[in-house]
């Protein structure tokens, strides 16, 4: 097989291996119901699926359970559940009524019950219910945008307004245990960032809350700041989590079929977040520096790079990323990268990504397209499309970030 | 030792391995003169450096020698050396009048003569004679320049147009043998631009030449037109060369002492050519995914980054480089990356590059310095040097490009 077949057969498994319904069920396998009655919630962008994969585990050993996903995301009924969809990015009024319907679901439980809380992205704004109204969450969240803070103190203020976020929802359910069941959208994998964190600790504090509103001169209500005077979680003795998939199962999938297929295989990295078209010059770097070597060699680079636009065209990280590499690779035999979007949607497109060879800068030269000014212009796709360079799996219905892989194939001699 | 003491031992003997006199000297030792003369021509801005390393092992075995370096480069008078200093980057007359010093004294050698040609980075325009008036010579750089030409469309055009480029030295000095030894400041290590290839094959033709001239519509007198229908040597019989110093040794050297002191290491590549401050979130992504192998561990990237200045300050592309790695770093305990300058002179600066590790960021945010404005800016110096991480060396007196390391330290428990 050539280094562009080995490429699609290790994209097919890499995401596979990240499915929401299969992880589900795969880590539902052994589950051990409670004593007390079991109740599901599921919220985020793949809430639906896993909830249908853990009633298919699960069976009626469930008593009743609520989704909350995107609109256009509920695919049926669900025997069992009652399923919202909600705003997203942004909650409104049906992500808080949704997140209302989960409180009045799991009151009053007992020590006997358990809440099992599938979890993936999006779910910050899906699953949401207020200390405030909504209208105020709403111009803080502007207020803090307009004066540059960072995305981490906006997360910190809205999980201190909020009655579900920072690990308030798990102690909502005391005494019943939670268990967590994560798909996870966030590079690092730090567990309190996943959907804002509803069932757990929160590593930041309400005197950080104060501080950052201090720093930008925030107006708030009354209401407002008593809300922020009030601490979340420190300690939570009834939560337990398991992440099903996260980037750095992506990249140990891919990881594991280079290997099936001959390749001495390196993770580099399962957090990378820099520029895309320079993380693609980076890798082509070392792939110039290996290509002499005699082995066949894989790099994987997993995580979610940034593009900051300076033009209109069409494209995404993983586009970028593969175009940028394209000239580096001219001249190098059967070596190829590729990047690929986990959820099958890279950018405003149809493709997952891109993937580039020796012969993509020539066919690109052919077809009258230069490089840079398309990296300038952000039109990868139609680029990438000239040269034979989309990856297209259609959306797979998962979300943990993307992954990157440098291939270089060497053949035994005989 | 800590991270960052073995850093400074890693520095030293990185740049020590490359210095022009030592490996002049290193490679001379096993010199067989020829049976005629010996004439010694040493160009670029370490000739008179290589030309006095020269000097100290052939003695009195070198007839005669010429050095062209840049203004304020010659140390001294050298026996039996005529010294000349020229413009650089841009040649000027001095070039010119130098270079016909070395085609006079290189002139009417025979089969039983040798011309051992020292060559090092600045030499493109320290030796030159062009074929055509200087004054024109200018003028075509600036109107290819003018019209978005690249550098090495650029370079096509102006070894076309040179006596002494592209391999035409080399040609004149015929039927002598030209040995070169050469200390290369080009990334990727294309013989035929380590000095636009004075004694080396061209690999360009007058057909892209005439194509580059057409393609941008640059105007040429008759005498130019002339001379660009003239073909540079494609096969050269006198020739051989010895690389003693480049990116990749100064890489293997890093390496070499990486291991000594216990890392296991790997060069990712020699030859990156990113945005400098992308190089570093890149590498600060490989730390954090490999900061709990419990080994220690040891990532080299060598090469020449870019800056795009968006700012005023005062930095380089090292200091960039290593500031930008800063918070990835947090929380990651006997772990830093660094990047050097060999030349020991990083940007307009008097550091050789930067230096960062767990403490940098806080030391910054103590400081009241914010790193992405500090990056916008273009400023890292200032940043670096509030958080003690500027590396200072001093000029070296060599250059080879730059090198970035990532070091993750850890113990043997006992």
């Amino acid at each position: 097989m050539s280094v562009l077949g080995d490429a699609q057969e290790i994209i097919k498994a890499a995401i596979r291996q990240v499915l929401p319904g299969e992880s589900v069920k795969r880590e539902l396998q052994g589950y051990k119901p409670p004593a007390g009655r079991l109740y599901v919630v599921s919220v985020g962008k793949a809430a639906y699926t896993m909830a249908a994969a853990a009633k298919e585990v699960l069976g009626d050993q469930i008593h009743s359970g609520i989704v909350i996903t995107k609109y256009g995301h509920i695919k049926g009924e669900l025997e069992g559940f009652s399923c919202f969809e909600g705003g997203h990015p942004t909650p409104d009024e049906n992500s808080f009524l949704a997140a209302e319907k989960v409180l009045e679901l799991t009151k009053n439980l007992t020590r006997e019950d358990e809440v099992l809380f599938l979890l993936s992205g999006g779910a910050s704004a899906l699953f949401e219910k207020p200390m405030i109204p909504g209208e105020e969450l709403l111009d803080i969240t502007k207020q803090l945008l307009a004066c540059g803070a960072d995305i981490t103190e906006i997360n910190i203020v809205r999980k201190h307004l909020s009655c579900v976020k920072g690990g308030r929802f798990a102690r909502w359910c005391m005494p019943a245990h939670v268990h967590s069941v994560i798909l996870s959208d966030v590079v690092g994998g730090r567990l309190d960032s996943i959907g804002s964190g509803p069932a757990c600790v929160d590593l930041s504090t309400r005197g950080q809350a104060m501080e950052i509103v201090k720093k930008y001169g925030i107006r708030l209500s009354a209401e407002a700041e008593n809300a922020l005077r009030q601490e979340t979680p420190k300690r939570l003795e009834n939560t337990s989590y398991c992440m099903i998939g996260d980037v750095k199962l992506l990249c140990e999938a891919a990881a594991g079929k280079c290997r099936e297929l001959g390749y001495e295989t390196q993770i580099l990295t399962d957090s990378l977040s820099c520029e895309a078209k320079e993380a693609g010059s980076f890798l082509s770097a070392i792939a110039r520096t290996h290509d002499k070597t005699g082995k066949s060699l894989a790099f994987i680079a997993g995580g979610e790079t940034v593009v900051h636009l300076s033009g209109t065209g069409k494209g995404g990280r993983n586009q970028e990323l593969a175009l940028s590499a394209a000239e580096g690779l001219m001249g190098l035999h059967e070596v190829c990268i590729f990047s690929v979007g986990s959820d099958g949607t890279d950018g405003p497109t149809d493709a997952a990504g891109g993937i580039v060879d020796a012969h993509t800068a020539c066919r690109l030269k052919a077809a009258g397209i230069d490089i840079y000014q398309t990296l300038r212009d952000n039109n990868a796709y139609y680029a990438l499309q000239a040269a034979d360079g989309l990856v297209v799996t259609g959306p797979t219905g998962t979300n943990v970030n993307d992954v990157a892989v440098l291939l270089i194939k060497r053949r035994e001699r005989t």
